[in-house]
């Protein structure tokens, strides 16, 4: 016999717009039970080409609005630039565990790794701010980080499988192969370093050298936050079926811009239809 | 003999970013003697992609800097977004003169016109806005609008003379061009509503169809605050070499983030470097 099941936690999934829809979609799909609060901030995004003063302000504001607001006993920062530049001032701010989406990206890349050298493409903050350079290093890797500012908008143009986002791509990954032979680098691993990219996965994995892995930072945050809750919600595998078994994951998603944008676009990286979306003020 | 000189007014010039320094600039051609005060929005850029009301708000704060900080006198919105969104708002918030690039863009493109139907590019909130549509049906014009969300990004990466940008221009000027022709439109004129688009009128001159001409708004706006200051400052072309015979003109640029990649990009839209550029907190 089984014991009552646990209640199902709060868990708080930030993003600086819909990108991160695609770190919620993993998380459902490990943790089809439990009830999941989006906030994307969509009236300040992108946060890529902002400061780390002035991303870490609205990380915090909305960060706070999770866990005061809708009650995340859980923070997920589905956001790359807020994980690099703001994972901290975060942790600061509020008294709830946060898991950014950099260390397990940097850890997932540590298991595929066989040549210790990796490949990091992410927004042009994130690779300032070096932080998957340092999670790397700190796995005993070398990274080499290359900014992609383009991928992001051809994505929120739909052009995900299109030949000018294939020659963008080839453009961006022969520089960051150049780049790495020069440097006398083996890299056998790509960490897609920004929620957008699980979207080109395909067009990337296509673009890769033979044997070289693409390793997500969305999947793999996923995994990180559902061993960590280990026990609070039952793993996916025990109930295949949940979503169509009558037992449909609770979401609740807030933007504070843009609803209308956030309902069409966030569809292609949730994977379903979003549902309603409630604007929110952040002031600001 | 020449009366004295008046004293040189101070022009505010307000974008969301640095693309308005291709308004500044074809200003400073015509006003070499202005005191110009230029704030770039940068710390909530892009506006293009966000709801009117929170435009108005970015956009009324950002005019009353110019205004009651920088003493100015007139005010140039050289932001086509904040210009189809919220002249009226910032009209109503300030007691001077306000001139948006809209109508001038379109009183530009009435006199180019023979056919009277106008083709316009711009950004997903100045077409969703209508306000080319509207500023050209009142000069007599039939006008077609285009989103054309990836010309920034591709300015912003510098690739302003790229075959992926050429491309881009070519996919998104086709799909333009159909539409016009399933309407019945003979256009023969493009009016570039984003102040980014100077930088590729190049490649947009070689991808219209023949005897179709470029109207640039930003060229359009500073001919119009040229001809509302006819008499206090005298025109550029009675000293031609105005900047070189030592008189500089006086610009003070302000942004609300990212001074480094205003001062980095801003050169490019300026046609030389920007200067110091002062970081002012507008809150939000």
């Amino acid at each position: 016999m089984s014991s009552p099941e646990p209640t199902p936690p709060t868990i708080g999934v930030f993003d600086s717009g819909f990108g991160g829809l695609t770190v919620l979609r993993a998380l459902i799909a490990r943790m089809p039970r439990a009830r999941f609060s989006f906030l994307g901030d969509t009236a300040r995004l992108p946060y890529g080409s902002k400061s780390r003063r002035t991303i870490a302000r609205y990380a915090v504001e909305s960060a706070q609005f999770l866990v005061r607001e809708q009650g995340a006993e859980f923070l997920v920062i589905a956001c790359n630039t807020a994980s690099a530049l703001a994972l901290d001032a975060i942790q600061d701010a509020v008294p709830v565990p946060v898991l950014g989406v950099i260390e397990p990206g940097a850890a997932s890349a540590r298991a595929a790794s066989q040549t210790g050298d990796v490949l990091v493409i992410a927004t042009d903050a994130t690779v300032r701010s070096h932080a998957y350079s340092e999670a790397c290093q700190a796995q005993g890797l070398r990274a080499l980080e290359k900014a992609c500012p383009l991928l992001v908008p051809l994505v929120e143009e739909g052009w995900t499988d299109h030949p000018v986002t294939a020659e963008v791509i080839r453009i961006y990954l022969n520089e960051l192969n150049a780049d790495a032979a020069a440097r006398g680098l083996r890299p056998d691993t790509l960490v897609l370093g920004c929620t957008h990219y699980p979207l080109l996965r395909p067009l990337l994995e296509r673009s890769v050298p033979p044997g070289v892995r693409v390793i997500d930072s969305a999947e793999a945050a996923a995994e990180s936050a559902a061993r960590l809750f280990n026990g609070r919600v039952r793993p996916a595998g025990d109930q295949p079926n949940a979503q169509t078994a009558g037992q449909p994951t609770e979401i609740h998603c807030f933007a504070t811009d843009s609803v209308e944008k956030f309902q069409h676009l966030g569809s292609r990286f949730l994977g379903y239809p979003v549902g309603p979306v409630q604007l929110i003020d952040l002031g600001g």
